[in-house]
């Protein structure tokens, strides 16, 4: 069983004007933040913010970098060379870095967003591209994912992993999320998504689709705050995972000493 | 006389497949660079390359922040509040760090680009906006200005200034420089440009519109790279100012000590 | 008393991913709107899509031209030259209109969005430069305004003018808005405004601060929509005007034979 | 032999302050002209300035339009919805036309840019995309294109299409390109490439790589002008075709009657 568990959402998800999730109803759930950094989403301001009211609360600083795609909200595929993909992340990681440094802490991890999220999965240039800027910015700052290549890119340069689990999706025998074409491939049940979450934290395994019983390595679990449910449903799976006698804490207090 | 002397151009001001100056011919004869940090000009891939060249040859690297405007380049006032200032100089100062940072070196100094740089002389908000920022990322890093109340502000948060000359300029008999509007304003003759530098260097004096001889305090020269006259003349200045045993030195040099 | 009175409101203000009003609540209550043109917030998406939907309401379409500032929602003063303006409202007016040629309608009326809509009334150049574009682009597009210089430099090029009222603020003797300093500038009671816009509407009079009454020249009612109670009070003003006898029509309608 | 030809070149492709090619040079040779419009390259003062050259001159005005990638040039793929392409597209073809209307002129024909203008000629749905465009926004606008889906897409639209060769490229048996990875894809003795738009346009054939003879179809040479060379080079093949008795029109004379 898990001694800990970290709780993440992505905040500061708005732009200007425009506000994306509700980061304040979140903060009260959450030990860690990916906040972006001004290429999906965010901007000074928002940075700023949301960088000072984590370091208030306590809640661990994670960089979300994306493509360059404010419109597509980094949901867009965008045919960057490797070297595109490491000079962004690292203007990206730098630019948040620069608030939690105004505001006396640093960056914990970094998760890349959106469509780059996926892509770093499979594609190991970008694997490599991503890597390469974490360890040329800050060889401590903890790559977060979901398995695939960036897994080996970061090992290869000594880089920190910590595994967050998608609690809202249906997995394959092999251990991958089923495709979202397939009907069931997202999970609505709150009950079903809180039972999910218990038994991913607790015991390791997931349910595959097939019924198959797989292990699974989670360090972190992925909160949503797109809405009034997906808040509630944050805070029952917060609630719920201190009264089963799990721990909370951030993620780089999870993966201390690895 | 000045003991020493940096020579500083504004450089990495491309954008994409754009280029603006001939970086490479400054390199050749600079001691420091302001870097675009992408919001007049500059990109993640112009911003590591500018910086690694930099940091290859010993030239000092210093942050050119400005208004958020690629299309007007930094030149036209934008009606922000010191709250927007601080932050957008916060963002684009962690963004140059971070190539900085990834090749092995700092950001030394940092200097406002264009309506900005102006606006920071004028507008004490401005000037306690943009050395708050500095303060709160890097209290080392020198601020580079040409007088006015961002002295007041850098001096109040205990920065180190260091003073940079219009060597191309007409000055008024109060030390400020003739209004634009002007004829005489701008001095175009290379032969009076360069005497007027060597004695701003050497005996530390500029001769006014009116004939009168000011003091004049000097720690860097700016110098321009945007054609195949101004690149010439930069190297002039460059070769006369050693004839006349001037020691060059990055800006970091210059002021250690104060 | 006016014959009739066309209703509204600024649409499209979304960007991307974000929201911001209930424009679909709005579209039911509205006879024209002020469409964003993708330079503070609107996208090519967005546009079709409001411009569809007013299209099939009879809606009249309106372009809502802005500094070109996204990140301050146009908010922003800019130090455009005026041929800046006029080129940046080109630029905004084409792009509009290609959507409404697309469903089969075409622009009826152009409103100024934030402040360029606050400086084409008091800058003489930014009011000629705007009504330039206007006139170059089709001169039978209604100007829309609150008097200033923008009145002049409409007549000047033969344009037609509409008056849209603030039915929220209070107004001085001199027929000018009392200044957002001022304490009482704005009116939040409902049944206020309510009353104010029926005698502004019924009676062409409104009473200033100091209980004076004035003449008002009013051909539209500016409407909000950022909020459930901004979209319940713009209902209820739709429903008493027609209550107390007047016609609702689209602006193009109201200025026919001017 | 082809009666006529028109040489088109890529104007207008700088930026703010940044230039891209010597657009004044070009429009002495060019008798059409793709002009960027703000996504790739451009923005409203290089668009008003190049409409009014070509109005001027009597230039045919396309519409050059590209994925949203201003620091790309649009040259990377976007891996965007057929509704974002065609309301992309509209966006731009609206806002270019509202400069030629300014002028006195409309906008005659539309070459996609860069990566997008590879994609049309592959991708079924972005060739049924932009070709709903222009249906949808003056189905008199000729495409221009070099062949594959597009022709389909134009054609089912009732669509003029006008076939553009690539006269510095070698070609494959069955028409194709040369693919970029081949070491001799691109031409670049220009005398080659002289003799080889000679044979195209006088007797509508090209040999291919392999040295079989291929009819061509061709309504348009497509000229370079970003250096002292490619300008050079533009002025020969026009006073070559010119001495062997071509008549140069614009793309709207061309395609007359079609």
């Amino acid at each position: 069983m898990a001694a800990a568990i970290d709780l993440v959402a992505d905040l500061g998800e708005g732009y200007g004007s425009y506000t994306m999730a509700d980061d304040e109803g979140l903060l009260e759930i959450l030990t860690s933040a990916n906040i972006a950094c001004g290429f999906h989403a965010g901007d000074p301001r928002i940075m700023d913010r949301t960088v000072r009211m984590c370091a208030e609360r306590g809640v661990g600083i994670g960089a979300h970098p994306s493509f360059p795609d404010l419109n597509g909200f980094g949901r867009r595929a965008m045919d960057l060379t490797a070297e595109e993909v490491r000079t962004d992340i690292l203007f990206q990681l730098g630019a948040l870095a620069a608030f939690a440094t105004a505001h006396g802490t640093k960056v914990s991890h970094l998760c890349p967003h959106g469509r780059l999220g996926n892509l770093v999965i499979t594609r190991a240039d970008y694997a490599a591209a991503m890597t390469d800027a974490v360890a040329q910015f800050d060889p401590s700052i903890v790559v977060v994912t979901q398995a695939g290549e960036v897994v080996t890119a970061a090992a290869e340069r000594g880089l920190t992993i910590a595994m967050v689990a998608a609690i809202d999706r249906n997995y394959e025998d092999d251990g991958t999320l089923t495709p979202r074409k397939e009907a069931d491939a997202v999970i609505h049940d709150p009950d079903v998504i809180v039972a999910r979450t218990l038994r991913m934290v607790t015991e390791g395994t997931v349910v595959a689709r097939s019924g198959k019983v797989l292990p699974i390595e989670i360090d972190s679990v992925l909160l949503h705050g797109d809405g009034p449910d997906s808040l509630a449903l944050a805070r029952r799976i917060r609630d719920e995972l201190v009264a089963a006698g799990v721990t909370l804490a951030p993620l780089a207090e999870i993966v201390k000493g690895r």
